[in-house]
């Protein structure tokens, strides 16, 4: 199997995973219940259940184990895209081509299936370690690990969203950048170290390759903001100029950026190249640089 | 100590130990988290961490095992506050006598500080866990019931949305009520006895006090909002009724509403009264019923 099949039998695996969480359309929530599903089901990359998944194989082989923590993040994930998307953060229309949920549903729903996913990740997750003995004191640990990511990614947000449109130091870019989409990328690497009982030394490292693709998975996010195909993303470009949203490409220009996207690509292929049977996570680095969306 | 000095000192207590986890105000989130200690310390009632706290001293009287839970169960009802209030869901400009977050500050800080505050709580209970061996089994069952809470607080607030303005089933309105305001309530009663470590049958009692008192709250806070003194309440009052908002007033009218307060708050305080050492629970539940605020 190459890495381009490898990739879509797991993202296959994430929508199947998540199809069997949809609650109930018979109940006096059921338009939010509705809503919580069109946006986890819009067609996302999954690459961060695919990051827990994939990080748990370098050790072993059963990656049942990994299935409730692959749902809660991209839960997590589905979440912090719904609020990202609201009028009163980033006021958008579209992502990945269809309405955005404020704009399918409407405010009030869009708020509230955020808070439920966020809410409903840790109730799953909850629920699964109160009545399955296994592996019990690696997924209490897991947890706190998904915890302080997603605690960090509100932060990030949070920066991002007070800096538009003002002069930004590179510190707070890369603050930003570190958090808001770096912080649950980590989390899901770690994730998938910790449930398969690596030793710290390998967490260790493997988290510094986790920094590397989060940084890059962002600058080439930006980059496509800019320059991608408003088809292939799914959503106007240029918005993030327009806006005056510090990004490593208003920042540094596009030249620059891609420089940056491509050390910062090879450093994380070489920390990983130091584990056996880490071909699919070095595919995926060089996937998270050249991807067109 | 009489009832209303014993609240108060509990209430204080509440407000130190929130203090304790009040964030930097050296950090490039600093406005986020000046954002959430303002919700945080807007000068609540406690209810909630109170019924946890008074709970547990039915059975045992080392009540710092429960602090963390009552600033996480505190935090979370902050949350639900917050993104209550937004423009997009009952656009409210003061609460408790002070501007609501998003009139104090913005609506994207206001969002990400409800956020923030949610997963805030499980992230302080899961560290708690993981670095203290004491009742871990216990803890992990508090926690989980404070998931399914939280989550039937928010469909409850859905519901509550979505029916603003339309005639609705009696069916629907104790639904609202007993997801919305009683999910809590009665998951602070059920994480103070679980900690604890009561029997599955006084925890069955005492969740029958708790949707008493629950559904006595909501009703009483109907009856606030069309008949109460705005200055004591901190809000205008009125607006329900303005709003087609169904309430328990709009519903049955004010002295039917009163009359089933009465009824309810008599049946709490029988089945509290099984056990030793109830008298705050009792007051506690006249206290729900009479309050002005």
């Amino acid at each position: 199997m190459n890495f381009k099949e490898e990739l879509n039998k797991k993202s296959e695996l994430i929508n199947d995973l998540l199809k069997r969480y949809i609650r109930s359309q018979e109940c006096p929530e059921k338009i939010l219940n509705s809503s919580v599903e069109y946006s986890l089901m819009a067609g996302g990359k999954r690459i961060r259940p695919i990051l827990i998944i994939s990080t748990y194989e370098l050790f072993r082989e059963d990656i049942e184990k990994t299935f409730i923590f692959d749902v809660a993040m991209e839960m997590i994930h589905t979440f912090s895209l719904i609020h990202d998307d609201l009028p009163g953060i980033d006021n958008d229309d579209y992502r990945r081509g269809k309405l955005t949920n404020h704009k399918k549903f409407n405010e009030a729903t869009a708020i509230l299936a955020g808070d439920s996913l966020l809410n409903y990740a840790y109730n799953l997750v909850l629920n699964d370690i109160i009545n399955n003995n296994e592996i019990k004191e690696r997924k209490l640990q897991a947890l706190y690990e998904l915890s302080y990511g997603t605690d960090r990614m509100i932060a990030g947000e949070y920066v991002d969203t007070e800096y538009e449109g003002k002069e930004i130091l590179s510190e707070y870019l890369e603050y930003i950048h570190k958090n808001k989409t770096g912080a649950l990328i980590k989390a899901s690497v770690k994730i998938g170290a910790i449930l398969a009982g690596a030793s710290q030394e390998d967490i260790d490292k493997l988290t510094i390759y986790a920094e590397k693709i989060g940084l890059a998975f962002q600058i080439k996010d930006d980059i496509l903001s800019e320059i991608g195909d408003a088809k292939e993303i799914g959503k106007p470009v240029g918005n993030d100029k327009e806006r005056e949203k510090c990004t490593y490409t208003t920042k540094y220009g596009l030249e620059k950026a891609q420089q940056i996207l491509n050390e910062i690509t090879n450093e994380a292929i070489e920390i990983i190249s130091e584990f056996d049977n880490s071909e699919f996570l070095r595919e995926l680095a060089l996937y998270i640089a050249n991807r067109n969306k």
